[in-house]
């Protein structure tokens, strides 16, 4: 169950039909990796709505809020402004086997290409996954993409299955909004990969729920705490603008209690599924929005993230790992109780 | 009345004793410029607590959440970490008159010197001031150097004189927090120009005031919405490190309700009041606290950001100015019966 | 006489009819200031090929290699990518003065807009000129504006009044290239105010010039060197390109002998007189060159650069002022002289 | 043979000892893989001069000239400003695999450590190098660390084995700078890995010895061809100090004909030798040596950059790889001809 169908609602805009990124027509996919008492981690990739991301580029942009994180690619995405892979979520320490898997795919399908810059972005899941144990192969990257879905699971799946938030159990989450700008609707997605937070930070539409649940079970800080997030939208964005709208996201953190501690890594990237970036030597014509248009895209960037962070709570089932450790799901009765007293599930349902 | 007072506590940390800036001894002056019907604006200045600012330079850094501004001497801020004069605050247009005028008393103060870098930062308050008259002249830039103190007004005086927030009237407004790291305790302060926000988007302390509001009188959106952000601390911080607190000032924003909208100006200046940046040609001994002890100056700031830009606007006066525009104070009564009512007054008292 | 005329070539492509950056259309006027023994100042003023600047904005992009500079407006050219003034250049303390006289100029024009971001460049001419007098005054704006024309002076005159270049008078240059690219044909010109360098360090055409002279009277170093740098081009470059181009300026600035010392402002500012940026709420079709086709213009852009600091030198005339300081026109005959005994004056004119 | 034992100097400053990263205590190893026609790859790896460069980290800056590049762990390295690994050089597609062995010795040496940044640099030596097969194994990560040593080969090794520059062999080159500041005496070295240019390009000292040579056998130009640059120094240098450091790394670039074309990935490490970075939550004093003192830093980076691309030229051997192509040593007897023609060989031992 995400917000909405509990009633609290973030923001002021509709979400998409599917709440997700999957209003994009970006297909996700997990492998999720159990073994033993002590691995619990796995993979998440995001494909593009593209036959050959390496020969339809997508314009994109980047914002690091807190460096503290290890991405591959974001300096040559910084650059040219584009991605030409599928965009992966793992561990923090299994980001280059990843990243080689995803070389394993592109080098398969453009036998004649030299050159490509994967896109791989990580949480540290050590609190509940022995991550030392780099337990992610690539034979996890290819069924993570061959199991991609516009109807994919959020939580504790895939990249998200040993990760933590708020001291509950996080992970996957997504949520989607529809804006009009001009005589146009367009839409904005968030997929993140949460894993950072105290427990007294969370925050639920404004309603200090971490605060109320700090004598709930499970606390236990982790290091390294971390979000990554990325953004979609259909509006013909270039690189410049997409880089304004990754840093919104940062507000929708924000909202959710997230502070960008010194050890989390805060990163975004922002693409866009309207058109491919024109190559070759001659001038070709793209579509441009221009930036007074921008501020509703804004809005609905950060109201995706901060519902997509919820959601990723929401949807993640207690999970036991490492050391004993156990993450519990956010109790979902005392969630709506707490709710109710804030005087926020009222408004929302009125 | 600052939040405090009222019974509103933003945030987990305790506020120093000034719970502003001053608590860095950081003076500050205004100059509020009232003339007609259509004059409502000002300058305000703050002195860093050092004799000679460009003779005991201090340590700082910058972050823009987002660029639609014009702050002047933020690039040779970035580039060699230090601050050298007064910060000024004023209004868009005015701001290269108070730059020369700063560069008057620097001129006046060192004889010798032929190149100083003046930082002012700005925010457009063309709603209730006939900002094309630039009615800011050198006069008021040395007035409120004189006048400046370590008790300063806050609200609709000097530079925040005809400035609005979430289309109540805004201006200056200033917080501070002090937070224990290992064996010290530092002091981390917000002062802010508040000027940006539609009513609906008023978030205190998690509740939706705005939307509460949404009624109330005085509505009118201001184009160019913005806020100015100065972050000072008593943390011996390098100029790396000022420029990841100045990004904290963002989740403080973010939590009030700003969405950094594409005609905003969104920007930040830290600074560090612990030492001055030697000069010469020898190696000197500096104080550095490790980035591993910064998480709670992040959570500092970002709360002294939230509370300053909320002070802010409880300490604003209605204001009536250009064309009949006017901005109404935001109504305390109301605003207690809402917090009231979604238990976030009895919360904070208890 | 600029570098072409004396035998010397600086790369590999061919300069446009003026080789100036007048070859984009962009019209440049100077109001040259001097008075008594010990005001030898000015500002030059570049008129984008618009009509109105602030209605027809163009894109534009960064780059600050050594930010010991004051930049005024860079900020927003930063997050929003386009100019929407003139680019104004003048010494280091007059930038106020200058940018309040753009605003003048558009405020006249513009009645009804309320803000705008003049960009306006420095560089400090302290060692010829009394810089803390602020000479300029806003009729030397208006002045340089009206006298802006296609056919204009360079060298010594306007912002370039007071300026020294390797201990020689530097001020004023600019040059141009024509690159081929695909079917198409570009310009990309570089108009610069030189300020900056030692003796020693002045290379021409790779040749030692600075250390052949080093005996050559004149010498003493001035303080606060620097250099602002302009590039225009006709190829159609989003904000994110221009900025690459920028970049490629500084490859010129080496290749001369800067070093960008710590006491320098080395800036770029880049700009593309192809199109200009669509406003409002609905998308529009822009002209796109992929970045597969950006090297010739990186080539082009260097070059110009390159050419237009030696261009600055050739046609900077000897100079006395503040002090009784004394910058000498670098020396034609020992500079062919020299040209020729290092085999750079044959190998260019066979 | 380096440029001083062919009468060719770069610059104005003395060399070290070593004239190599050496001279800073910095080991170098190689591990050079040819197999077969087509296998010409291999990895370097600089060791910090520390026991344990993860407990003993190092203030470091970075600065990307052009990001056509997929740099490992720079992200991090710009927030914490420092590094906390081994550095490894290696070919484009292959940084995944290093960086993940980097990941097994960080391992096997911090037990408890639960994560860690990897700083991996690339160049892609497609043209000599079959790089699709991804020749480089972690075993080979690890031989190059076991065989570190401060007298390491230059050349067609290690990292450089497959490399290309201006259409000739590269590879692996560098150099140092002795530079008095104050009272103290100062190294800062270079060590390139280099595999660009057009062979028009080349320029040594400022002599045009690429046009010279463009007959000369053997050309065909590099996809992607890019330079990865590390800079060291015992300066007591903050990160931001250093990210300043690292901008005159492309000062030495541009002198010998690089422009940082499109598709080059033109990146710069630089990191300081003099201080570990303090950890924990107490106030450390360190060594600040004021930006004042940098210049001469600035211009010994630029020198033992520029030197550091001729000496990889010069010591690198000709290689015959994949598909039957050759890049021949650049040949030196026709080099000293040309140095002499152009008379810099003559002023150098003058």
């Amino acid at each position: 169950m995400k917000a909405p169908e509990l009633g609290i609602r973030i923001g002021r805009y509709a979400h998409g039909k599917k709440n997700s990124i999957a209003d994009l027509g970006v297909k996700v996919g997990h492998a999720t990796i159990i073994e033993g008492e002590d691995i619990r981690t796995g993979v998440t990739v995001l494909l593009p709505p593209v036959e050959n991301p390496y020969e339809e580029k997508l314009f994109a942009g980047t914002f690091v809020m807190n460096g503290f994180s290890k991405p591959i690619g974001f300096v040559q995405v910084e650059e040219l402004g584009y991605i030409e892979t599928p965009i992966a979520l793992t561990n923090t320490l299994s980001i280059y086997t990843v990243a080689d898997a995803l070389i394993d795919l592109w080098a398969e399908e453009n036998p004649k290409a030299i050159s490509v810059n994967p896109v791989v972005m990580e949480c540290n899941d050590g609190y509940l996954n022995d991550i030392k144990r780099r337990a992610v192969r690539k034979e996890h990257v290819f069924e993570a993409v061959k199991k991609a879905s516009l109807d994919f699971e959020e939580g504790s799946v895939g990249a998200g299955t040993g990760m933590s938030a708020f001291e509950f159990k996080g992970g996957i989450g997504s949520s989607s909004r529809i804006v009009e700008i001009g005589s146009e609707e367009y839409t904005v997605a968030a997929l993140v990969l949460s894993n950072f937070g105290k427990r007294e930070d969370l925050t639920i539409a404004g309603v200090p729920v971490g605060l109320e649940l700090k004598d709930y079970p499970g606390r236990g800080l982790s290091l390294g705490g971390s979000i990554s997030m990325v953004i979609a939208t259909d509006a013909p964005l270039t690189s410049r603008q997409l880089g304004r709208l990754a840093r919104r996201a940062v507000v929708g953190l924000a909202r959710t209690g997230g502070y960008a501690y010194n050890g989390s890594g805060d990163i975004v990237l922002a693409f866009s599924t309207a058109q491919t970036v024109p190559r070759g030597k001659e001038t070709h014509a793209i579509g441009f929005l221009p930036d007074d248009a921008l501020s509703r895209l804004f809005v609905g960037a950060a109201e995706a993230t901060e519902e997509a962070i919820i959601n990723s709570l929401l949807q993640a089932k207690t999970t036991k790992g490492r050391n004993g450790h156990v993450r519990y799901s956010l109790p979902k009765e005392e969630l709506i109780e707490i709710m109710e007293r804030y005087r926020r599930l009222e408004m929302t349902k009125s």
